[in-house]
């Protein structure tokens, strides 16, 4: 046990084991489907590795790392809808496959099944955790919505950008750890700093894929390259730019993400990328990225249990920082 | 107090006071709409009324009065997206007023907010109200589910739509009750019972419902009579009226509910209404809505606290039962 694989394990056979089908079959297929999709499931990994790190029993955290996986695909499945997104790991999305109605009402549904999963857990500390699991929802709700805010905005600075990728990604990483920290019945200082470690490594992660979507290995990435600046998202990568540069590049970059449907969109995207070289802006990225898993890094350095109870923790960080070479 | 109108201003009182708005704006403000519209708050209302009645105070309930009116709307705001219904208490729906996205996120958003409002009242018997909570939302859902399979079928029969009500308005009102009684420490026996009385009343309310679409007076129910014709609804009245009617009347029935926008709408209400007197429906529907309302009424003799504190809930019932006169 303490290694990264035994949780992954524990998380696919939690799933593997679960019967998600029931009456009536239009509510419950698509929730089954959307769950069966599978994914890394980091968020619930991340919840039962904390626990253990604490001396938390496994038995104890099964409910929560299901609902905390169950919220997550709730939130992705009404994230493609809004987004009017076709695929979700490769498959048709619920909106898709099925239609607009079955998406709001299975996903409404997977929120409720997401508490039932929590309240079938019972601990000294389930107020604090609920309590958690519900500030740490609201947060994901408001980042999505800053996230559709800043389309329509053209003012968005660095500062707007990781507050939102904060609520839309990082809290619901932070508040998976500090959830098993909880179960485990951790000190509130050490509950605070599990929480401040996924922070960072969420701030991390997003900001990883932000540079990907420039930089990133296709074979490795598994998607196409330059897809945020077909898209004119306004991403960490254009924010940071527009910073760096000179007046005359601030003109070209504004001028290439306001273009809609460019005639040519492997042009836009080659000129963007030569911007970004001209700026030296990869550099600056892999910095910020850096700094933030250094954070997280220090933060679990700090934390007061045997070296050896963090070594699934650390082999997340390595292998999530393990993506961008 | 123990007067239904004491309870009433409580929770209008409850409403008033609280603010709703928050960044970012575009996430809150059309939850503060869609709270601010009104209704007559009946889930509140019926929650503080059965924690009084079995000896609780009324401010430990507060949060969660708050809590299961925030709950109902937000059913209310995505039924409206599903439903595309344009007119909510006469004013326009979310989704119409701003757009389906926002309709789906503020939505999402008020179910936290429940949530939200659920946690911070503390009980010794918390895990058992947040339990009932959370079931009779996952009810609610199956029961919009079953309501949208139901217009795709041609083969339901009344205990399919008695299940279906049961579940889409029933259990709400009696999830209220229940937790309002929880609250107030009352015992399992009695919990039960008041249970069992929101169930039969919330039956009572729906078919009385369906009958005042075919006759009631358009002055005292508010909206235009028949509507449930015209639109095909499988209410109560069509259901029951194939049970009674003769293999000619079945035929002609089956007829008129399978036309889609037939030529002359009024011409078609009228011969549904002719139908319906022919087979002697109204009274046949009267009967077995006083059916439920006596059973609800026996139900709450059985409860064993002194009269006086049932004053409210035989107020509400009234009201309800007055609506068909």
């Amino acid at each position: 046990m303490y290694h990264l694989n035994y949780y992954l394990e524990q998380v696919a056979q939690l799933f593997a084991d679960e019967q998600f089908v029931a009456e009536p079959v239009e509510l419950y297929e698509p929730i089954d489907y959307t769950l069966r999709l599978g994914g890394k499931r980091i968020r619930p990994t991340l919840l039962m590795a904390a626990n253990a790190m604490f001396g938390g029993s496994d038995d104890t955290v099964r409910g929560a790392a299901l609902g905390i996986e169950t919220f997550h695909n709730f939130t992705l499945l009404h994230d493609d809808l809004m987004d009017r997104s076709p695929l979700r790991r490769g498959q048709p999305t619920v909106y898709r496959k099925w239609d607009e109605n079955t998406a709001i009402l299975s996903g409404d549904t997977m929120y409720a099944l997401a508490w039932r999963y929590f309240l079938r857990q019972p601990s000294p500390r389930l107020q604090e955790i609920l309590n958690c699991f519900n500030e740490t929802a609201i947060e994901v709700c408001e980042g999505q919505q800053y996230d559709m805010n800043f389309e329509r905005r053209s003012d968005v600075g660095i500062d707007d950008y990781m507050m939102m990728i904060r609520k839309k990604t990082a809290v619901l990483l932070a508040g998976a750890l500090k959830i098993g920290a909880l179960y485990a019945g951790a000190p509130d200082s050490e509950v605070q700093k599990i929480y401040d470690f996924g922070i960072h490594m969420g701030l991390a992660f997003q900001l990883q894929d932000d540079l990907l979507d420039g930089y990133g290995d296709v074979a490795v990435f598994g998607k196409q390259t330059g897809q945020d600046i077909r898209d004119n998202k306004k991403t960490y990568l254009p924010l940071r730019a527009m910073e760096m540069a000179n007046k005359d590049q601030q003109k070209l970059l504004a001028a290439l993400f306001s273009s809609k449907e460019a005639d040519d969109e492997e042009k836009k995207v080659k000129q963007v990328m030569a911007l970004y070289d001209e700026i030296g802006l990869r550099d600056e990225v892999k910095r910020a990225i850096d700094d933030e898993f250094k954070k997280s890094i220090w933060t679990l350095d700090s934390i007061q249990v045997d070296e050896e109870r963090k070594t699934a923790l650390r082999e997340m960080l390595s292998t999530l920082d393990g993506r961008k070479k």
